[in-house]
């Protein structure tokens, strides 16, 4: 079974903004065993809409749609599934319904543009959106499945989990899809693919590995596709632990976590806690950890300490050691996870100063240069890093590699006990 | 001048994950006046990956392609490029000085299939790539242009910068193409479309006007295109003056800029400093304040105080206010607020205590509900929500909203003066 997903939208042709939707879509597709052909982005263009229409249709059994379904003139997606499917409108009485219940409980008057929310092109079936005033349209034509949802994340997700993914489900019957992800870090991609080539070359056709590089860690993907979930579950089982006997060293979990998942699942099976002091990262590495559901019971919280005041009043730096050797230098640094450790009273904390950029570098301390330091409560590891004159890139691998010092930390404390 | 983007790896089609680099490219394309007309995600198939190719030429002069250019038997771009064009292969001599360089630098051997990262179809011109170990191609075949790049975000990005972009420019006489956006706030995507339905009338054919909400947040987007830059910013200027004066009150700001962005700016102006306390968006304002090159002359920090301890260690929360009423609830908000003022000696503080989920709810304080105060060195404002139960929505919900209350307050303190 195959799908297409089509976004429809200027707003994403001009890099406005990022398509989150049909990362999310094509996730939600593939775990019901639903594979995707191809993501098309096109613009609120009446031809080109209808070409990407007709194109979808040679390739895939189901044509998902967002975008387009606003109540102003530049959302032309309902008009072009009726043009394409040579259909008249209905004002549709389920989704009028909904349109009033919010306009209601917003306490808004109901305008024209609002009523017409609810017109349909007449041969489709009304999914009614319980969060948003666009409807979500269903069509049977052509022999293939056109969906139709709006381009609001939460809208879209929402229509997906409760209404779209259940009738896919079903309406047929799916082969089964297995995945399984083995996060390695500390090997490049290429050694990594020497050390496994022959486990590699003895996959049969119907398992695929990929590898998926990422700030220092690799992916090992592989992907089983067949009838019987079960023996695929079993096979990729049997290649996965050969991959994981060979590259023992380099595996920071089997599992498809985010690396920040990962630590903290280890350090709650060992009933550890974990602080953060941020500087340059500036409150990212606790969004990153703060992401996942019960992070509560591994962290505690810590200090984002942007200026010199904070670094001493929250995380107890001494005036000194700012004077003397700078906000980034591995004084600091360390002055700021132990800091960290003492008065937020955790058993680990990660500390991070750096030059993120684009200005602030100097000759000896260029943009990129970041301190990272990680404390127990009986040691201190602290390392300098040179990244790159890129802000974000710079936050993003700092928190990367500061997340591994941690893990390696911990595999030393707990691993070789 | 027409381009399209083809990304190609199966990691974005089972949505492991999300495509930031097409964004990224369209944005910079556009400033240069190249129009995107598509962006397709196609799968490590060669079939699929010609026939992406194919489609692509008929609708645009240049055709930007990146991934599947890696060392592992996964990533197939090279051969399938060299397919479409009829060519053999060379290893070129360029392309391998710097595979040699990386390795030296990082002290690794140089293995076989890393020497091939530098075979390469033997009709394109190499880019050499600093950055990593796959070549840049540039293809120009069918009187089209194409060209391949990795798909590492950065290692693309600087690709983009230094040598496609100026190669494009140099090559083509392009139009003008100016986009202004207006953030507006407090009000609905259909409110403001009747607000402003007479001026989105009269646009002449050339420039379109696109709204794009977010999170109680709409951007209204202004588009020309012409030949002559100077007189396409005049007009759109024009039209947009008319936009905020029709609705002065909701307008935020008249630039393409984040709402924190926006906030950073007007507090610079006035010589004010802001630091944060937060429980459960857990250091995510943190980080969207801290994204922004230049923020440390207004955000000083602040705590991510995620337990007990810390809110009341770091920011001064009575330990019987939150015994009493509970971490959610207007007194502790309020304590953290005023704490994070008072200890961190900031003129304006953001505070936030809720209920991210998917746990943690009760029957008086659903998942969803958030307390946010921000405070002053006077004053103090707090405020219930009642968001949804997914928790990533409910951080990214509860900051805009956060920063939609700092931004009100600062108007009430500045703009009424």
């Amino acid at each position: 079974m195959l799908a297409e997903i089509i976004t429809i939208g200027d707003e994403i042709l001009i890099g406005q903004i990022v398509d989150t939707n049909s990362a999310w879509m094509a996730k939600q597709l593939n775990l019901i065993g639903v594979s995707v052909k191809q993501i098309t982005s096109v613009s609120d263009d009446e031809q080109h809409i209808l070409s990407a229409l007709a194109d979808a249709e040679t390739r895939a059994d189901i044509i998902l749609i967002t975008g387009g379904l606003g109540p102003t003139k530049d959302d032309i997606t309902k008009k072009t599934l009726a043009k394409y499917f040579n259909m008249g409108f209905r004002n549709d009485a389920g989704a009028l319904e909904m349109v009033r219940q919010i306009f209601e409980k917003f306490k808004r008057p109901l305008l024209d543009i609002n009523i017409q929310q609810a017109d349909v092109p007449d041969g489709c079936e009304v999914i009614v959106n319980k969060n948003g005033t666009a409807p979500c349209m269903w069509f049977e034509e052509h022999d293939k499945i056109f969906v139709s949802m709006p381009g609001v994340p939460y809208e879209m997700m929402y229509l997906m989990d409760d209404e779209v993914l259940p009738r896919i489900k079903s309406r047929f019957k799916l082969p089964s899809i297995v995945h399984k992800t083995i996060l390695t870090a500390n090997i490049g991609e290429s050694f990594l693919a020497k050390e496994i080539e022959e486990i590699e070359d003895s996959l049969p056709p119907h398992i695929k590995l990929a590898y998926l590089p990422k700030l220092g860690q690799v992916r090992l993907r592989l992907s089983a596709k067949g009838d019987n979930e079960l023996t695929l579950k079993a096979e990729v089982e049997v290649y996965a632990q050969q991959i994981i006997t060979k590259v023992k060293k380099f595996v920071v979990i089997d599992e498809d976590l985010p690396l920040e998942q990962a630590i903290l699942n280890l350090m709650k099976s060992k009933g550890l806690t974990l602080s953060t002091a941020e500087s340059c990262t500036g409150g990212y590495i606790a969004h990153l950890i703060t992401q996942h559901p019960g992070c509560s019971s591994v962290y505690w919280g810590g200090a984002v300490a942007y200026a010199y005041e904070l670094k001493e009043s929250i995380l107890g730096v001494k005036e000194v050691t700012l004077s003397k050797f700078g906000a980034v230098s591995e004084e600091t640094v360390t002055e700021m996870a132990e800091g960290a450790i003492k008065h937020f009273k955790t058993d680990y904390a990660i500390a991070v100063s750096g030059i993120a950029g684009p200005d602030g570098g100097t000759e000896d301390k260029p943009v990129g240069t970041v301190w990272i330091a990680i404390s127990s409560t009986n040691k201190t590891v602290a390392k300098v890093f040179n990244f790159s004159n890129k802000r974000l890139q710079n936050i993003e691998r700092s928190a990367a590699s500061a997340l591994m010092m941690l893990l390696n930390l911990l595999r030393e404390d707990f691993y070789n006990e």
